[in-house]
């Protein structure tokens, strides 16, 4: 049996690469399932959800294996497995380790059809298994179609993936706003509209200085509670900023789809309200101009499909677009590190080195 | 020429039936228009929303004539209108007064295809022209269908028009929240599930009592900006209550409709936030459970032919569901007075004694 | 091991009731499968498509068991079922006999949620197995809605649990063709527009008799390639009157939902095109006024739950509307003979007397 | 006041350029109306809906004006004209001529927010008036989305523009069909997979040449009525060819779009089912599969200006896609021609020389 590692958080700010059990074909109770197949992990991404729970802003206990973006290879499977093979290239929700159990895989799993094409395009494929269904279903639940002009907040990797998904949903033009140097011209680099939040309170003028209105039909908020706010007030936390200034640069009867997370309860929060789960919303703004609000996560097996099919035939270049950057399982924490800092790429995690040998 | 007479708003509960100009076949400005036409009205309802103005919570000036629900008879058109005659019976969004001039009167005049058959139902028409198209909105907007189980906040005429629409729009089980004995008699009279808010300030434990589990698949808040607590709590104003306690009762993927009205500012609040157009939301709460969140006012020309057709074939007894009541004119301010104090009616203005002439 | 018996298709017109082998925990290969579960047969109904085979229309197999509409008790499962338990009542896609395997329950069957409230509602809730999602599925597809005037044809079961389906789904008023008399007085009875084919070849006609206008918004065909003329052609076999006649009645930018079968080569046709599954269709009717076909069996797992739903709050009567006949499975082929005849019942298999006893 | 010229049918193949009246500001029983404005055209397109007249395959009268994509300047209008000025430039569904009235013309034109920079890009925004928005239907009905598979059926302009549709909404790869040289390598050279239908009669064989599989999920047929067989059947005309063809390689569950034209009699063909609207389709199959058909004319005012969106932001160069060719008015009669002969040409006619000055 081989051994295995993962990416441990062991409190705020502490992330550490540790050995830990290798998987068994077993559900959490200990029961033998048949319906269940083992992979080795050839990618898994560090996300924003992650980086929240290391920043010590929600409530993984330390111990935690953290990640769950995976992309693998069946090693094992069940005697119930009937649509896949040891051998097959697949993504999946899952974690940061070397090895990882999957239960009802003929369901869960999304096979590639062809191995070699897909290690081909392994830096694209592995955001299938969360971060490009994510921004996407933040553009769709937005509301964005052909000629539809769009503003995402927030140029990370979500909102890259969101912004890249409003491309090829028909956006006539895709803006995307953040307040960091390095992340405005990386947008700017792969063809969006920066908008930097630090010029302007006034996001609406921002915003009329590329399209000539200050109002986009559809908006996406790839930020989430831990907003600062803009302008002069970007130093500051305010959780509810990215809410209320869609609110008023979405059109009448537009869209906001909101992948960025919100909390019940926020206890790191230096806002009283918010530490009890309360944001101070200009609801009534929204409601004046008959926005639709979309939130919680996504769907990942409603959309996965379809973009694996626009990936292969080369109409998604999403690891461009997030500026993907491949590392080995060990630099991970540093990743971590990186990313806290706001570093404008999306860290790919190569536990067995198969990525690189792959380029 | 005619004499013509409207329902004027003074000031915060001051309201009165006044001489008014007759209208002319001119637009604000006073050009001409040919695309125009006169009606006689003959039923206009007391609207909520009308009933916000008078209360002095919105900016409403004073001089104002009140009241846009209207159904009416052509009795003068342009030259330009070609789908209309004299004579026709007609629903429209307009206001509360003897006659009353419609622009473009092709496209936002709403035919009854037999004056008889009409006037003899007019009291279900009559609500055709605002309340059951919001109501048929918010429970549309909140994804009722067939098998569903709602809630609908606030037993007013809108939360009864919202559980009227949802019950032909195939609800399995309909309850209806209010803190008015009154209103939840009456609701249950008719055929809803009443739930005494007063009774606890936990609405899933209510909920539950009547359908064995405290969640439901679809809400619809048909209470807005002057929301008062549950439980203890329900003689004071909570601006957001309604909201938050629907993202505690709508299941995980469930929809909230929200045609009840929240402004942009409210100066006549005692919460200073409020005053601001701000509500202290537990949005994290809603984001948690991946709610999607309705606003604004309803399209009403995209549901009042569809709703006219269920009328006229005896599928949606909507005057008995809000308990229409008939009042002349001059008795309109009587009718804000007693609508303001939690009557369980929707009053209808008959200028022209027209409708009791036809019962 | 208990023994079992199935109603076995032993050649056109020929249906016999046989010992056959108890299920195993194994699939059709003889794999052992720990995703399945055993179900003792409950119910289980007479279906439309089953009476295609029966009259040797279709390529069923001689030595088939009939069947595939069942409600039942789980009585073994594998281990890997993990949200159901033995002694739940489920429904499902099944067949005729006494005992039953299903593979992956846990994704195929729904249970029950309360089994005495269950067993006093079977009638009804037996519909779910196929049926109702059936006609629900063609009401659905057809665009019907709240206001909506419809026409279904066919008054067999499909028929009217589609005009049911209507119904509950908001129509104004629901037509109901057929050439039957018994099965004409049946629809009248539970509430429906009856239109008898045979007294015109004119549909517009006699839609308009009803609803003063020839044209309706949506319309069902619920009868398929074994459709025969209309007015004094009703003796003769016409494979796609029912298709063409459903373009004259419906209106511009209408929707037709279409459950009847129709099949790709239908060997048994005495038209030399419908043999090799050609009609000739007035597709230039159906264009000039935008319609919309939708086309194929149900996709039953989409709806049940919501059907179910509504038949437990007593929504939906469809035992009744489809005047559910309960019957032995020893009655089973009498069953086939007189629904070949135009019997107007559904009926219901009860191989272990269940449902008579619960009565 | 201006003289008037027409491109007017004189019988099969014969079309010619003539004087005609100059409009008026009335409807066509000469009564005045004041909701109208004329039009200066600036382009007006040759269609395929034009062609089928021209060929006599239709009802028109001799003596008809032809055309109905119109690209235009306000040059007087109505008193109650309110959202439109002199020297506006607007898409409307027209007519070939120098001058045209359209009436309701707040309703019915789409005005460029900068006319200068509408001209600049006049031969793209010329196919908003029909063609790109039909072909756009086509695609959307078909239910075309990001990473889908779609086959277009004919390289004219409607199906070149479907295709164009199908990419700007994502499409994985878009495959078209036809028996035409010419019309085969411009949709090569604008980046469509070409498949010569004369190569095979089996549609999916040269289908999974490209794709490795016979089937796609979306399907557009931009032929209609008048279309041919496939592979050596391809000199004969066959009118349900090309349905047939698409339920063939269309997967289950799939969508058809169908922009081409069927017509409810076709006097001209040489079939006698044809003559009498009837099709010859293997509606079994497409049942088999679950498919659903979409038929009818465009709703133009519904997608025109999110496609207007899309051209103005460079995301749609739709005229380099048809092949846009400019001529004057005088030379329609020859375009009708060469396009009957398999032109790949878009013909855009410029009466007034406005587009060759602009370019």
């Amino acid at each position: 049996m081989a051994s295995n590692r993962g990416v441990v958080y062991l409190g705020p700010g502490k992330v550490e690469v540790q050995s830990i059990d290798y998987p068994k074909m077993q559900n959490p109770k200990g029961k033998a399932i048949e319906h269940g197949a083992i992979l080795k992990i050839v990618s898994t991404n560090i996300c924003g959800s992650d980086q929240h729970m290391v920043r010590g802003r929600t409530t993984a206990p330390s111990g935690l294996v953290l990640g769950h973006e995976i992309t693998g290879e069946v090693i094992e499977k069940g005697k119930d497995v009937e649509y896949l093979n040891v051998g097959d290239l697949v993504s999946v929700v899952g974690g940061q380790a070397d090895y990882v159990l999957v239960p009802y895989a003929d369901f869960n799993l999304l096979k590639f059809p062809d191995k070699d094409q897909a290690m081909a395009k392994i830096r694209d494929l592995t955001m299938l298994s969360d971060i490009l269904p994510t921004g996407f279903h933040g553009a769709v639940s937005a509301g964005v179609g052909v000629g539809s002009t769009v503003y995402v907040a927030g140029a990370g990797p979500v909102g890259l993936a969101a912004a890249a998904s409003a491309r090829i949903l028909g956006a006539a033009v895709v803006m995307i706003g953040d307040l960091n140097d390095e992340r405005l011209k990386h947008a700017k680099a792969v063809g969006f509209e920066p908008i930097d939040l630090r010029k302007s309170d006034n996001l609406g003028d921002l915003i009329e200085q590329v399209i000539k209105t200050p109002e986009v039909d559809a908006s996406v908020d790839a930020v989430g509670f831990e907003a600062r706010g803009h302008g002069n007030e970007h130093v500051n936390e305010a959780p509810a900023t990215v809410l209320n200034s869609l609110m008023t640069v979405t059109r009448a009867g537009g869209g906001i789809g909101i992948p960025g997370l919100y909390v019940t309860a926020d206890p790191g929060s230096k806002d009283e309200a918010a530490q009890q789960g309360n944001l101070r919303m200009r609801f009534g703004l929204g409601w004046a101009k008959s926005h639709r609000f979309y939130t919680g996560q996504t769907p990942v097996l409603k959309y996965n499909r379809q973009l694996m099919q626009a990936i292969l035939h080369d109409r998604l270049p999403i690891a461009k677009v997030v500026n993907a950057t491949v590392v080995s399982l060990e630099e991970a924490p540093q990743g971590y590190q990186d990313f806290d800092k706001g570093a404008a790429k999306k860290y790919v995690l190569d536990p067995h080195g198969m990525i690189r040998k792959a380029a």
